[in-house]
C-alpha cells in the first residue's frame, strides 16, 4: 500500500471584512434576514451561518476585480443529506435567493468557491455531505457525495486494500465530483473524468430530486455500471451548468495494471513543438504506445515546482532567453518536457516505452529518462516533476503542484485553456498567440498541453500578484485579449473564471448563440425562480437576463 | 481493400393499402391537406408525398398488433437540406401536424420507420440527406449526414483507401446516425457508438438550429475531435429521444490496427453460463485481453444464421433437449458460443490469444477454434458465425445475421434488452427468467449477450409469425411479461419496440417516475405545440399526454 504524504494547505481568502454586508439581487434585509430564518428551521441553527468570520471564508482566494464584493457570497449553509438540499432550495424557491452549491470549493484560478452572482448564499457540500457511500472491486467504481475529496477517495480505496486506481487532477485536494462537473481532467488512462463517471442524484431547482441512469429503477444493480437509461440521458446536462445541484455520483475506477514505468522526454527548443506534436499524434490515438494522458509542460511550469522566479532573474519584464538556457542547463530540462506512463506486463511496458523513446528521440537535442533512469534525488531538480507525474499517473494524490503559487510572491492565477486539435501547426499557432501576448504584458508564459485522443487542452497559467491591482487588471485585460483573439482563429475554451464566463460563453455565436440560447430555453424550464446560480457558463435565468458583466 | 458483398435487402412492410387513411390526432382531413400543400410550397411536389402506394411502404415491416393503422404514418417528405427540415417544422407547428424523423428506417424489431403516434408525417432523411461530408483520415472521424449506412461509410472510406474501420451493427444495412442516437452498439473497440460521436447538428422542434461542441464556435477545426464546448453538453438529450432532428453527426473511426484475429469458444450446457461470465469480467474490464466488445450467443441463434426451425423439428412447443444436442454435434457448436477478437501486433495478438484461451477452456467441455483453426468451408456450418463475427469485428458491413428471419416462415421478431451486471449469477438469472416464459410460451430462447466493459446488454430475440394474428398477440404479452418481471427484479431496458415505449418508460420508477417528469419538462420547454415524435421513449408532449397505450 503507498504511504500517502500530507497535502499542502490550498490557499485561502484574505479575510475581506472591510466591506457592507452582499445581499443577493433585488432582495431586501428583511427578505434575505426571513429567509436565513427559513433554512435555520429547515435544517438546523448549526448549519446556516451569515457571519462575516464565516462568509469571508468563501471570498476567491484570488480576487481578480478590484471590488471583492464582484463575487461575494451573502452567507453559507451547510446541508448533510440530499433532502437537507432539497429544503434549502425550497426556501431559495419562495425568498427568490440566488444559491451557489460546491462540493469543495477549490476550483483555484476558476473562481474558487465564490460565486458568479454577487450575494449568492453558498451551499457548502463539502462540510457534512462527503461519505464514500460505496466502493465496489469487482465491478472497479465509487459511489460518491460531493465532498470526498480525490484523497478521502484514495484512503478509503486504501483502508479496503482493493486494487483500483483513482484518476486525479494535478491537485488532487479537491472533489472528485466538483471536477468532474466541472469538466475536469487527469492523467491516467481514465483521465477524461466526464467519460468514466455513471449514475447521477441531482437536486433540481425547483427541489425534486433525479437519479439518471439506472438509478430510475429501482432495485437496480447497475446505477454504476451502465451511465444511461431508456430514453434521453441528460448527466452532460448538469456539467458546467446551473441545473441541479448533484448529491451522489458514481465514478469507475481503473483496476491497477500489473505493472507501470513514467518517462521523461526533454526537447531543447520552444520551436520543437511543432514535430513534438505530430510524432506524438499517431502514437496516442489507439491509446498505445500512449496509453495515459501524456502532458507537454514547458520549462517555466517545471522550474516553478522547485524553485522562484528570483531565483533567476529579478529585473522587469519577461524572463530573458538567457536566462531560460541556464535554467534549462541548471534543471538539466529541455524548454518542452513531456510526461506519460505506460501501464501492463513489463515485456509490453518495455516495448512501448521503447517504441516512445525511438520515435521522439528523432528529434535533435531530446533526451529520454524513465522513473528508473533518472531518479530522485536532492541535486537533481529537474527530476522532480517526472516523479511527481508518476504518483499522479500510477493514481496517487499529489499537491506538489501547488508550488508554482510561489514563483512569484502573493501569486493568484488565470487559467486560460483553449482546445487544440491535436497538430503541430495547430499547437505552433496558439503557442505564438499566447506567448506573443504575454511578453507584451511582460508575463511568463507558463503552459502545457494535456493530450487527449483526438484533441488537446492548452493550459496557460497566468500568474499574477493579487496585492497589486495594476497587476490583476492587466492580467484580466491579457485573458480578455486572448479570449477574442483566439476565438477569431477558431478556438474555443472549455472552462474558466467567473469573471469569463459571459465572455466565453459569447464566443459560441454560430447561429446567433443558439447554444446559449437553447441553455437559457432549459434554464427557464428547469429553474423558473431563477434562484441556482444564475449566470453560471454564462447562463442567466429569465429574470436577470442581461446582468452579465 | 476488402472486397464487399453485396448485401442482403432488409424486409419491407407488406402492402396495407386496404384501410382508411389515418390522419394525426386532431387534425381534419382539410387542415391535413392545406399542411400538405404548404409543405409542397416549401420544398417541392415531388419531396412531398401522401399516396397510398407511397405511404404504405413505411409502415412497420414486422406489425405487432391486428390493426396495422396503429403505428401508421399518414404521408412523408424528403428533406434535401438542413434548411428544408427546418422549413417542414415551421410548418407542422403551424398545423399541429406531429412528425417522425428517422434516418433510414431500418430499426427492425424495435418498429421500423413507423412513427409511434398514429397519423405522424414521416421525415425520410434517407433518400436526400444521405452525403459523407468529410472523412479525415489524420484524426480519424468522419462527418455524415442520417442517411448514411453503415455500407456507405464504408465504401466512402474505401474509395479514398483510408486505414480506417467503421464500427457497425450486426445488420450494417441500417443508418449511422439512426443507429447511434438510438443508442446502438457494436462490437470493434469502438462498440459504444454513442462514445465515440462528436458532434451534432439538431433542428430543434420549433424549428431552430443548435450545433453542439466545438461547432458553436464557427472557424473551429475540432468539432469532430472534441465533443464538449463550455457549458452543459446536450449531446444525450436527443438520444432515444422526441426533443430534435439530427441533421449532421460526426463519428469517430478506429484507426485499422496492424494484425487482427477471431476466436470462437465452444461451451457445452447452458449451466456453464454463470462461470462464462465471472471468467469473463476480469479479461475484459481492462480492455485486455478481451479488446472488443464480445459477445456470447447461444445455440439457437448460431443455427438460425444456417439452417431453418423445420430443418431440426417441426413438432409443437420449444424445440426439445434431445434435438439441442444434435444440433449441437452437427453444428460442433455448444449451447453457448463465445467470439472476440484480438488487434496489434502478432505477438500482442499471441499472447492475448493464449490467455483468453487458457483462462475459458478451464470450463470442461469448452472447444476454442480461431479463424485460423477453423477455416469456413461449406461443410463446416458451425464454422459460419465466426467467419462473420471477423468481418463485424474488423469493420468490415455484413448483412448475414438477417438470415435468422428465416429461421421460421413469415417471421417478425422483437427484441427484448434488459442490461445485466457483468456477473455469473445475474446472467443466470437474466436466463432463466426469459428461458422459463419461453418455454411457456412455446418460443425458442434466441439470446446473446452483447458484453460492454461493466454491463452486458442481454438481447432475446423473440421470433413470430407475422401472418398469425394469435401468435402475435402472444409474443406481445410475452415480452410484456417479462419486462414487468425484470423490472421487478431490477433489470431495466435501454431499447424498445413503439408498442412498449410506454410500459418501459414506466418501470423507470424512482421518485414518482422523475426522469419522465425531468423528460415531459423538457418535452414541454423544446416543444411547445408537440409535434415532433409524440409519444417517444414514453415522452408525450402536454397536448397529447395520457395518450399512452
Amino acid at each position: 500500500m503507498t504511504k500517502l504524504e500530507s497535502p499542502i494547505d490550498a490557499p485561502v481568502a484574505k479575510t475581506l471584512r472591510d466591506h457592507a454586508r452582499v445581499l443577493p439581487p433585488d432582495v431586501s434585509a428583511d427578505d434575505f434576514a426571513e429567509a436565513i430564518k427559513a433554512m435555520r428551521d429547515a435544517i438546523g441553527a448549526d448549519n446556516v451561518r451569515d457571519d462575516d468570520d464565516t462568509v469571508s471564508r468563501y471570498y476567491d482566494a484570488f480576487p481578480v476585480t478590484d471590488d471583492p464584493t464582484d463575487f461575494a457570497p451573502s452567507g453559507v449553509v451547510y446541508p448533510g443529506s440530499t433532502e437537507e438540499v432539497q429544503a434549502i432550495v425550497r426556501v431559495a424557491n419562495e425568498y427568490l435567493i440566488p444559491l451557489h452549491a460546491f462540493s469543495t470549493g477549490r476550483n483555484l484560478g476558476y473562481g474558487g468557491s465564490a460565486p458568479r452572482t454577487a450575494g449568492s448564499l453558498l451551499i457548502d457540500l463539502g462540510k457534512r455531505l462527503n461519505r464514500v457511500l460505496e466502493i465496489n472491486e469487482k465491478y472497479a467504481y465509487a459511489l460518491i457525495e460531493p465532498g470526498v475529496s480525490y484523497y478521502d477517495l484514495y484512503n478509503a480505496i486504501q483502508e479496503k486494500g482493493y486494487g483500483l486506481w483513482i484518476d486525479a487532477p494535478d491537485l488532487a485536494w479537491g472533489s472528485v465530483v466538483g471536477n468532474t462537473m466541472d469538466r475536469g481532467v487527469g492523467y491516467t488512462p481514465y483521465g477524461d473524468h466526464g467519460m468514466w463517471k455513471s449514475g447521477l442524484e441531482v437536486v433540481l431547482p425547483d427541489g425534486d430530486v433525479l437519479r439518471t441512469g439506472m438509478g430510475g429503477l429501482p432495485g437496480s444493480n447497475t446505477w454504476q455500471l451502465f451511465p444511461a437509461s431508456f430514453g434521453p440521458q441528460p448527466d452532460n446536462l448538469f456539467v458546467q451548468s446551473n441545473f441541479g445541484i448533484v448529491t451522489k455520483m458514481g465514478i469507475q475506477l481503473l483496476p491497477a495494471p500489473p505493472d507501470s514505468l513514467t518517462f521523461q522526454i526533454t526537447f531543447d527548443k520552444a520551436a520543437d513543438l511543432e514535430q513534438i506534436i505530430d510524432i506524438m499524434l499517431p502514437l496516442r490515438i489507439n491509446m498505445a504506445p500512449l496509453q495515459n494522458v501524456p502532458v507537454l509542460r514547458n520549462i517555466f511550469l517545471d522550474a516553478a515546482q522547485v524553485s522562484k522566479r528570483s531565483d533567476w532573474f529579478d529585473g522587469d519584464g519577461p524572463i530573458p532567453d538567457d536566462v531560460v538556457e541556464r535554467m534549462k542547463r541548471e534543471l538539466n530540462l529541455g524548454y518542452w518536457n513531456f510526461y506519460g506512463t505506460c501501464y501492463g506486463p513489463r515485456p509490453v511496458i518495455d516495448q512501448y516505452i521503447a517504441m516512445i523513446e525511438g520515435a521522439f528521440t528523432q528529434i535533435p537535442g531530446a533526451h529520454f529518462y524513465t522513473t528508473e533512469t533518472r531518479p530522485s534525488t536532492p541535486e537533481d531538480l529537474g527530476a522532480h516533476t517526472l516523479h511527481d507525474r508518476h504518483k499522479i499517473n500510477t493514481g496517487v494524490p499529489t499537491t506538489e503542484e501547488a508550488n508554482v503559487f510561489n514563483w512569484i510572491p502573493d501569486a493568484g492565477h488565470f487559467f486560460f485553456s483553449p482546445i487544440s486539435a491535436p497538430d503541430g501547426a495547430d499547437a505552433l499557432r496558439q503557442f505564438e498567440m499566447v506567448k506573443k501576448r504575454a511578453d507584451e504584458f511582460e508575463k511568463d508564459y507558463c503552459a502545457q498541453f494535456v493530450i487527449g485522443l483526438r484533441e488537446m487542452h492548452h493550459i496557460s497559467l497566468l500568474l499574477y500578484d493579487t496585492t497589486d491591482s495594476a497587476h490583476r487588471s492587466e492580467t484580466l485585460s491579457l485573458v480578455r485579449t486572448l479570449i477574442d483573439e483566439a476565438a477569431a482563429e477558431g478556438y474555443g475554451e472549455y472552462r474558466s473564471h467567473n469573471v469569463l464566463n459571459d465572455q466565453i460563453a459569447a464566443t459560441y455565436s454560430w447561429n446567433d448563440n443558439a447554444q446559449l440560447r437553447f441553455n437559457e430555453r432549459l434554464k427557464d424550464a428547469l429553474d423558473p425562480n431563477g434562484i441556482l446560480n444564475p449566470g453560471k457558463a454564462g447562463i442567466w435565468p429569465a429574470r436577470l437576463r442581461g446582468r452579465g458583466l
